[in-house]
Order: C-alpha cells, then structure tokens, then sequence
C-alpha cells in the first residue's frame, strides 16, 4: 500500500508540522481581494489598449527600439503604494512574508492578465532572480541589484537554455565561466534569455561550467553579467509563436570573453545547481498557478463566447459536445490547482528538493491543461480566436512555451516516475 | 474573475467554518494504521484464495446456490471487535464519528482490496442503507432493519435502476409506489440491484414514483420491502464484465402487486428524491476514494510487473513509454484524490446539495482514472491481466461499471456544466 | 520528401505489378453478397439463443463438459454446402483462390458475428494453422491433419505464448523442442492456447526453442503435437475478461517430456521463425478485419439504442457530445478500415515480410478503434451494455484481448518506429 | 450490416464506373517526380532565406508596404515554363487534366514546403477561385479573370466568413448582394480573407445574401468585385498565431454601398450556395493532402532532430515514448492519406455533393493529425521549436486555422453524424 500522500504527511504530522489545510489565510484572502479590485480598477480597462499599443510602438522584433507604455511605470507607481508589492517574497520586511501556498492564489489572480505580474512587480525571471540574489546573494549584489529590482527600476534576465545542445539535460550546457585572476570569464551562447529585449533590463544572472571534473552537481555556477559588459552581445530576440513579447522579449546572447570581477560570483565556484534548484521549486509554483489562473480567463470567454454567439438556432454552448468540454476543463483546472496547492504546501514543509516529484507533476499538469483549455476556446471563437484580437493566441504561446521551459514535458515525467520507483526500491 | 473554489470558501470563511484542511486527523491516522495493518495480516494473506474459493463454490450465476465462505464471517467478527466498524457512519456512537473528510482516506484504504469493504462492515449498498435508515427511518425501521445491519447479521439491496427505461434520467422511473389503505403497493421491474444475491440480503430499499402529477421532486417515494415478500421476483444475476459478483450479485427483481404496510415507507410519501439526494453524495466520495484505492493497488502491481519482468533485455519499465505512463498515472491518480477530499470537504462543509458540481467532478475523474490505470496494467500484465490470475478485470470491471452507476458520465458533466453557467447567469 | 507510401508504389510500379485497387473483385462481391444473406437468414436469427445456450450448457469454466450446441455442425454444413468455406484460402481448388486483399472484406462481414467465422471455416487459429500445413506441411502432415481441418471436421490449436516469461519478445520462448533419435521431445509450458477447449480439438502447432546458439531467425521449430500424446496435460482454460469463450477456451497446457516422430515437425528443426512470420501476416489482416466489423456492429447498436432510447425528453443520440462520437467512430472505423486494406494489399504484392511496418500499424490501429467503439457503445447502453443482455462485453473482450494478442501493441509500435527510422539511416 | 464504403462501392460498380485503384496513375507519378526534383533543386535551397526575407521586408502586418521578393516571380515563370503549372485544374488544356484523385498526391508534396504552392500557381484562394470560374464564369469573366490567374501575373481573394456572426453557420451570413438596376450593390463586412494583403491581389469573389426569403439554398449569390471599386476598404491584416503570412495575410474588409455591374455576377443572383458547395469540395481535398504533406515534413524534422540531438547519453528518440510517438504520427498519417484519397476519389465518382460525409471526415482528420504531429516536433526541439528558426510554428498556425476555416471541426463532425443517421432513417 504505497502511497506518498500520506506516508509524507505521517512523517510531517511526525515532525509536528504544520498540516496540509489548503483554505487562504486571512492575509491571502485580503491580499486576493485587493489585487482582484486594483486588476478590475486599473489594469483590466486598460489591458486591450495596453497590447494594441504595445503591438503599435513595437511593432517588430527589433528591441533595439522597443518602449514601455507610460502606464505600466504609473500603475506600478500605485500597486507600490498600496503595498501590493513583491508579494512573491517569502521575506516579511522585503515582501510580504508569505509562504508558497500562501502565495499562490494570488499568483493565480494575476495569471488573469498578462500585464498584471509587473505591475505588482511578481513577474518572471526577476521573481526567481530576486530570490536567488535573496537567498545566495553578498551583501554588496544585494545593495547593487537586488534593491533596485525589488523598487521596479530595474529589470533582469535569467541566461540558462542554450542554442546548440539539449538543454533538457544540463549537463549538456557548455558555456564556460572559469576563473581567472580576480575575474571570472564567461564564454558560450544562450537563448531564451527572458526580458532581455527590456529598455529596462541591467543585469543577467548565467549560469554555465565551470570544472567539468567536478563532482555532478558541483561543475556549474552562477554569476551576475551586467548587460554593458564588454564581449555581451545580444543578437536577437526570439519569437515564440510569433509573439515577441515586446517590450520584454526572448533573447539570444553571445559572451565572448566576458569578464567580471569574482565578486559577481553568486555564493561561489561550483555552487550552480544548488542554487538552480532552490530557485525552480517556487517558481514552478507561480508558473503554475499563473498557468491556471490563464485557463481560468479562458474559460470564462469561453463561457461568454458560448451564451453570445448563436449558430443554428442556439447558443454555442448548447450545440454537439460543448457543455461536456466545459465540464471537461472544470476538471482539468480544479484538479491542476489543488495539485499546485499540494506541491507548494510540500515546498513549505520540506523544501523544494524533496517535492521534486510534486513540483514536477504540476509542471507537467498546469500548463497541459492551460494549452487545452485554450485550443477549445480559439476553437469555439473560430477566427477571432486566431487573431489578436483576443488574448487566447497570447495565451496558448504562454502554455507551449510553459511546456518546454523549466524543463520539458518528458523530463519531469522522467522524475516523477523515478520518484515511484524508488518508493519500490527502497522497500 | 469566476472562481468557484474561492468565493466558496470565501463564503464558509465568513461563516466562521473550519478550513478546508486535508491533512488526515490524529482518529484518521490510526484508523488508517489499523486498517492498514489489519489488512495486511488478515486479508491480504487469504485474498487470492478467497476468490479462487469464490469460483468454484459459485461457479456460476446461479444465485440460489451461492455461498459465502466461512473466512469472511470469521474475519467480521476480528474486524468489528477491533472497532474496525462501520467507520463510514458520522455517528460517534453507532459508527465512528467521523466526517466525510475523515472517511475518505479509509475508504481508499479499503479500496486496495475487493473483499476488505465487506469485512469492516463497509460496503455498498448497505453503507448507503443504513445512512437512508440513520437519518430518515422510524425508531421501528431503525430497531427491526438499521441495527442488524449494523451488526453485520444481514444485508440489504437498493432498487433503483430499471432496465425499460434510461435511468440515467430519473423522471423515467415507472417502478410505482402507491398508497391503498393501510398498505403501499409496488410494482415494477429494477435491475443492478447490488447484493441481491447475498444468502444475507433480508430487503431491499425501493424507490419508485408515486404522484406523477406532483412537483419534479416530489413524486417518488422510497420503502423498504424484506425480499420474502408475495410478489417479489428474483429474476437473475447480471453479470458485468462477465463477473457475477457472488456471493454479492447484481440482480433483476420484478415487483408484481407488492403489498407492505404504509409503515414502511421511509420518510413520507413523496419524499424519494429527498432521501436519494442525501444517500448518494457520501456514497459517491466512498466509490470514487476506493476507486482510488483500486487504482493504487494498479499502480503497484504495474511497477511490480514493470521491474520483475525482462523483454528485449530490459525491464518493461524501462521499455517504450512506460516510464511516462507511471508519471501519468500518478498524476491522475493524485489529482484525482485531492479533487475527491475537496468534494467531501465540501459536504461536510455545505452538504451535499450544494456541492453538486464537485460530487459530479470527482465522479467523472476518479472512476475514469482507475480505468485508464487499470488497462495500461492489464496492457503490461499481457495474458496474464486478462485472466483471473490477476484482479486486474475484476477492477476493470469496478471502474467500467463505476462510470455508469449513481448516474452516468454524462450526466455528471452535464451537472458540472451547467452549475459552471449558473455562476456566469447569476452574475 | 520520405513517404513510404509513393517509395513502395514506385518499386511496385517499376515490377509491373498489380496497382493498388482497393475495390472489391466481383469475386468478393459475390462472395460478400452471400455472406450477408447467409448470415442473416441463418445466423442472426439464432445467435442471441446461440450464446444463452452457449452460457447454459458450460456454465463456468470446466471444458472438460463442454458442449457444442447441434446448430454449430448443422449450420457449417450448409454453409459448405454452399460454397462458403474455407474462403481466407488462398488455394483455388482447397479455398476460394482469393488473395488477403480480396478475403479482407469477407473478414469483415464475418466479424459482425462472434459466431459466424466457424460456420465457414474461417476462424482462428485453425485458418492460421491451415496456412501453415498448407505452406509447409508435408504430403502426409496435409493428409492428416490439413484434410479434416479443411473438412471442418477436427478443431487445432496453436501454442506459442507462455505463463513464465514476457512472451512479447519471442526471444523469451523456453519450451524447448529438441531432437532425440527418430523423435524429437517437446518440455515446456504454453497457455492463451485458443480452441484447446473444444472438444474437437485433436492436436497443436506448438512453438519451441531447439539451438540456443543458432542465429538469431534459427533457433525455434515448429511441431505437431496431437493433444492425446503421453506427457500433453491440459490445466485449465483462461477467462479473458471474465469470457470462457466456450466451447473453445484459452488453454494453459504443460508439456512433460512429449514425445512425437520427427515426422511431426513442420518443415525442419529451426524452421519455426520462418513459419512464424508467414503465419502471422494474413492471420493479422483477418483479426484486424473482423476487429472493424465488430466495431460497425458495436456503432450500428450505439445508433439504434441512440435513436430508440428517451432521456430528459430527447433520444441520447441527440444529447451532449453523442453525435460528435458518432462521427469520431466513423472517422476511426473508415481510417483503420483503408489502412487494412493497404497492409493486406501490400501482403499480397510482397510479401508479409516486407510489409512488418504496415501489418504492425494495423495490429495497433484495428484493435484500438474496437475498444473505444465498444467503449463508448456500453457507456451509451448504460447497465445493459455490461451484461450478456448484449454482445458488448464479448466485443470488449475480444478488443482487448486482441491488443494483446499476436504481438502488443508496444511491440508493433516499436517496429513500425524503427522501419521509420531505417529510411532516414538508409539514405 | 451497414457500411457505407461498400454500399457506395456496390452503386459504382454497377453503374460500371472506376475502381476504387489508389495508386498514382503514370501522369501523376511523372509530375511527381518532377515536382520533387524542382523543389528540391530550386525551392528547399532558398526557402529558409526566403522566409527570413520576407519577415525582413514585411516585418509586420502593414499590407500596404508588403513586397514579394524576386525569387517568386523568377521561380514561377520557370515552373510554368516545365509546365508544373495550374495542375490543380482538371481541364486538360488549361490544367494537366488530372482527376481529384490524380492530383492528390501532388498537393500532397507541394504541402512540404510553404512556398511550394504558389510557384506552381496552385495556391489557395486562386485555385478555388479559378475552378469556379471555370466551371461558373461567363466567358467575359473567363477572359478578364480567369485567364490572368491561370498566368499567375493576378491574385484574387474570396470573401465568405464575417466578423459578427457564427459564420460556421452560413446562414448567419449578414452581407448582402442585391440588384439595383444594372448594377448589384454590396453592403458588408467580411474578414479572414486569405490573401488580401497581397500587392496582386485585384478582384474578390464575395459572397453575400440576396434574398432572405428564399429557399434557404437559393438564397445567397456570389460576384466579382475588383478591389479597387469605390467602398471597398480595405482595414487590415488579421495575424493567425501571430503570422501575417506576408505577402498573401488574411484581410479584414469594409463593403459600403459597393456598386458593380451585374455581368460581376458568378451564374446568376442565388446561385451562391450552388457554387459554394461545388467549390469546397476538391479545394478541401488540396487543404488535406497538403496538411499530410506538412506532416510528412514535420515528420522528417522529428526523425532529424530525434538522431541528432542527445540527452542523457542517447538520441532524443531513443528517450522515453518518442519511439512510440513515431508509431502514432506514422500511423496517423497514414491513415489520413488513404482516407483522402478515398474522397477524392468519391469526388471523381459521384460528386463533391454526394461525399458530404467523406469530405468532412478527412477535413476532421488531415488538420489534426497535423496539429498532433507539428505539436510533437515542437515538443522535441524544444526552444527552437517555437521560434523562427524552423518552420513549425507556421505549420502550426497552417493547422490550427485549418480546423477553423472552411468549416470548423464541429459543424463537419455533426455532417458526418448525420449522413450516419440517415442510413439508418432510410431503412
């Protein structure tokens, strides 16, 4: 009878530790109701107008002249006010002192819109970068890079996947970061390099190889690469699904020789994967829960698509197999989520390296159910649905892209079912 | 912003009701231990003999004819004197006080073993009975049918479905339950009456329609009718999935001018649909946690075989997809067990009226899961998964038949569904 | 530009050979028109008496008492009679001179009754074995065992897989068959032996391993063991989904030191893998045609129980996604259906040897088209559709079983995977 | 026993029409050859440049600026001048004189490449365009129309769905075509206009409704109106999946009072749905074969990336179920190929009327089988999969817009369903 729900929950009950009680408490619940009126007040109204302007100035992959609206700087300028800030940040003083379950719906909240993580300065790569620099950082990168990110005047970029060979399995990567003398040099290529295309964006934290001898998950390290360094070159940005992103953008960026003081090291030669890890458990959470909190929006244009339009006398929704879809992704999403629920309340407990198994299941599950949700909603809107004058193509790219980034589809299903096996083995 | 989990709990919160904690309670866990323990030494041992008993001395649908193994009397007994006892009943003193919450991960217990439910006095239909008779019967019902079923001395049957009519549809129902004096009267034709096989089964709880021209839901009514009755025919066993069941069965039963005393209506005439609507929401969290547990003794058995078993060199686990078929099978099973404890934390929270959509959902994936586990188990089992050397069909005939009875699939989805469009209605 | 399908047309083409013309010779037509009107002047008006009768005369898995109700040998007789016989032959004079390609359609219609393939003498494994006396046998193994199999008048079988090992790599196989003076001895053990429980069963093609350390495609033999041989011990027959299949079973049999002359051997000592591949090309083709004719049953009953049957005021036909299924099985049954008659085309032009990757797509397509047809058809029938009140669950097992059967469905995609990846390593 | 495929077949065959043969006739296998040569020798070489180009000089969805590199024209008059040119056509002396079943194949290698089309002047919108006006046209439309298409020095474009209406409904069909005097006027808005965007492009066909009171097929017309008419405007480009498929795009367009002779008319006012139906017919046949095409090709990059690419010490294909992955997209398209050639064969047979369901089942089942395998490959190259640097998300959006236009999945499903309704109606 093997069963790790519960043989966990035996060993944390054990421990005295807090139980799986999955309700908001009453700071998720203030902060939900908030965010859901500042994103009703001020985002919503705006956000049709936000991407039609956005496609306007920015018209074409060419970052090199890629603006900011003006509003995103004011409605940040309001979000900070109402302290309706970094609340990803588990740090009560530099945050909002939540836990990761604490965290997440209202991760899923902002999942409504695509402009609302930045304006609540909670928006990938710069959450798992404050993070990292939080958790990992000097006292000096903290006062250089982790306080102004966390003030929004700056952006930052995350530098991992790389063009040349499967970065599925990272011990594949092949950019170096050596030592030399009181610099470290990095040479190599990456891409995906989310926000780099950002007028905004400083800083890229890259990760690459440093003793290729070393000990498996000794060989990498992280180190911070401000982007004005000489031998950074950005080459291009990367659509993905024909969407740019703009003004954040996917990037591609050579190091050639680039050198940095040894003090950009984050923690120190070697420490990489102790870092990456660390950094992805949480992350996944607020991926997911976005993911979901997307499928959310899109059910609702579904649901609103469906009592509107009318085609052979009814209703969309009352035609073939309609009402069973949206029974189908009631399921789906509701599911996903208390997964997410469960693996962020595992995160808290135990921390991310014994959750592997659960981070990666909603990995596995959120985005998948996202992309399905959203391929029946551009089905059910026909043309519309293809065109931008929805966000449904937005958000199908967000969930292929989901399903590839933070490790593809096939690699966590690969952990989990090796966690199931060693439940057998170690028996 | 719709979010059904949410404004839910938003609303039990304001009620200053507990939270929808998941964590298995300090009575859950022993329980659980013991049950598990108590499985492991008394049942498990004895399992495959049982069944392999089970056919020869019941070597067909021949109901009359069918006997019940000594071991399984010898085992109640151990199992009632250890307090291993109707745990399914909320009443402190005649079950074990505990919530549908509390219960669910005993039943999924339970479920790991087809005879187990039996054995701890457990099982349906007489699970669902006894909380009919609990909450509905007279002191007189209660005294002559509620506490001998409580002791495990007989056993009932519920007749419900009939074979003319799509029973999926309950307005259908033709079955009729008529006053005449001092009597009711019955007559009709029901079929997939569990248990009426059982040497045990003393009566069965009938529903039937009553008042045609009354409100939707108070034309039916349900009574209780002791099997010896004049006019009750026991037809046939079914089989479903070529398996009959025995000693248990699943019969069709015709009532030809079934006359018993108007005292053994249960409730008032007319009060059917009330009592049906309060049996089947428990009852349906009871199937679908010990389709769980089903699909986890699956799980095990497809790792087992997936190791033990060699095939071009390697182990079948290593061969193909498997390994991503043991990720996705324990996604689906875990998403499915926490969609499940929602559903009965929602009951207990709200009733079962109002968790409608929940109860449906869980309905759908669980038994949906179970299938899907199970038949890539048979798939790797070959030969041997198609055979009784195996349960494996025996638990593809629970999922099979799962995802017809208490209402098929899809009227599940259509209760999902259309719940999901009251929430966008009401607004 | 790789496309197996034009490459191979080509070569076809080039050798001047037939084209691929998948319309029915006005031989098949003929045939099929009488086929039809056999079947239902004869055989539909009896069949549902013909398994309730079935059922009571073998009630449960014992073939030592069983029966074959008279209208089986009555109804071959007339069907010989008639011309109707052996027609999967391709032999002019013995069979009907028809090639896989025009026998395919035949299959079919057959496959619409789980009787009919015996009244004409087309059933497995006797056709499969039949082809391999045909092929292979010497005069005195034709006379002796290929005349009364022809005649209808005996029943064979054929032994290959085994309990002990994963039979889906042949390369498993350990009943050994080796040479000892003018005998060869066979030890070992076979079960899922089809028809070992007919009474007219007189003897088996059993498969062997004789050289250990010959190549690879040498090692097995194929020999005839009739069933009465000192040493042969039939143990039991295997419910398939709990289906006997009575009066023909699915044997398990050991073989204790066998011995039969060496004129039992099926051409010579490590013959059996050539035998093997002959054997398994046209036998596919008929399983997958007789799969596709079961599935136009099964979706035949889902639309008159759809059309027939009333819920929430409207025929099930017309609720939910019922019609979308309706049109996702006709898709399925129509594709599966040309992807047969390419395989069995393609057979016929060059062999079954060179037409693995095909004969393997349609071992996984065929099957799988069945279960899901069958699938949804119980669904739709509700508790009837689980019973023997229909032929669902004969249908459902036959499905499943056939996923099985003759190669797993990992096996044939595995073949059809690296024949696809032999065309980019060739160029 | 009822089958279509066979009951049609039967029709044919007495009526002494063609066989069901599949096979390439030698025309087709001739003009195969050469098209693969001359897309091999002239198109793959600078495809990948192309599409670079054309992103570079049409970097967004501003039509107005749009240009058509050289290399087009340049390649166009080379292929006209080897006479791989107009094959689409079925005349022999303005086409190649090829039956929907000869031409098939050859759609279905143009269909590699996404420039392919257009080069051999067998592109959509114009073929459809040009087969119905040479089925339809007056001889002064043939003149000023038809014979500068059939010279490729035009483009044209077809104006049916609309922006506010269910337009898979075609009676919600809003624009309207009514006379006035010599001249019919045009009110309306139509969008998704493939083509629109390009600078040849000179006349579009309109669609629109003439007499509301009509029956209901004789309600619509169809008329030529040159682009540059007054009231036309032209309003933008709609991007699918983010592509603007520069310089062709898909147009949004106003018709004020358009105003143009009624010689514009195509046969006469209410003739539309007449024309419609005979137009969809085989232009559905040339979306399928060159859907396959596109899998084919989003197969071979599968096959290419899966050898060379390596993860954890092994070929991206020799991981977990990519083998198995092949299998079914082999499988899939296989399956789909025949069953378009069955319609278009069906099509030559009786008519594009008479194969209603045909049709409809391979424009259900082309479309996703190419939206599942392009979906695959993505997954398997990861990052570069969602960018430009393949051609996959372009074959994305090819497929994803394909299940929409010409009839979304839904309304072709319930065509299927109901011709599968009727054979039973009939009886």
């Amino acid at each position: 009878m093997t069963n790790a729900l519960y043989n966990h929950l035996n060993d944390c009950l054990k421990k005295a530790r807090k139980t799986m009680d999955f309700s908001p408490t009453e700071k998720t619940l203030e902060y939900r109701k908030r965010l859901i009126e500042f994103i009703k007040e001020n985002i919503e109204p705006i956000e049709a107008d936000y991407h039609k302007d956005i496609r306007r100035i920015n018209p074409d992959g060419d970052w090199r002249h890629w603006q900011v609206p003006p509003a995103v700087a004011e409605l940040k300028q309001k979000a900070r006010e109402q302290g309706l800030w970094n609340l990803f940040l588990p740090d009560a003083e530099l945050g909002a002192g939540l836990s990761t379950l604490e965290y997440a719906p209202l991760a899923e909240v902002m999942g409504h819109s695509l402009l609302a993580p930045e304006i609540f300065n909670c928006n990938a790569p710069d959450t798992g970068n404050m993070e990292v620099l939080y958790h990992f950082g000097s006292a000096e990168q903290k006062q250089q890079w982790l306080t102004p990110l966390l003030a929004g005047d700056i952006r930052s970029v995350f530098c991992m996947t790389e063009p040349d060979v499967a970065s599925s399995d990272a011990t594949n990567m092949q950019t170096s970061i050596v030592a030399d003398g009181d610099d470290v040099v990095i040479n190599g290529r990456k891409w995906w390099s989310t926000g780099l295309g950002h007028p905004d964006a400083k800083f890229a934290i890259v990760m690459g190889l440093t003793d290729v001898e070393a000990a498996k998950h000794q060989r990498h390290s992280m180190v911070i690469v401000p982007l004005e360094t000489a031998g950074v070159s950005v080459e291009r940005m990367l659509p993905a699904f024909g969407e740019y992103d703009a003004p954040y953008g996917h990037g591609e960026v050579r190091f050639d020789n680039v050198r940095v003081p040894k003090e950009n090291l984050i923690a120190g030669l070697g420490d990489g994967f102790k870092i990456a890890q660390g950094r992805l458990g949480p992350g996944r959470i607020h991926h997911c829960m976005r993911a979901l909190g997307a499928a959310e929006k899109a059910l609702q244009l579904y649901m609103q698509r469906g009592q509107e339009r009318i085609a052979f006398g009814r209703p969309l929704l009352q035609l073939g197999g309609n009402m069973e879809r949206v029974a189908d992704m009631r399921i789906g999403i509701d599911q996903a989520r208390l997964l997410t629920f469960f693996a962020a309340w595992k995160i808290d407990q135990v921390g991310a390296m014994k959750a592997l198994a659960e981070i990666s299941a909603i990995k596995v599950a959120a985005p998948n159910v996202l992309q399905q949700v959203v391929d029946e909603t551009i089905q059910l809107y026909g043309g519309a649905g293809m065109s931008h004058d929805t966000p449904l193509t937005q958000l199908f790219a967000v969930a292929r892209a989901l399903r590839i980034a933070d490790g593809p589809d096939a690699v966590h299903r690969a952990t989990i079912a090796k966690v199931e096996l060693n439940k057998y083995r170690e028996r």
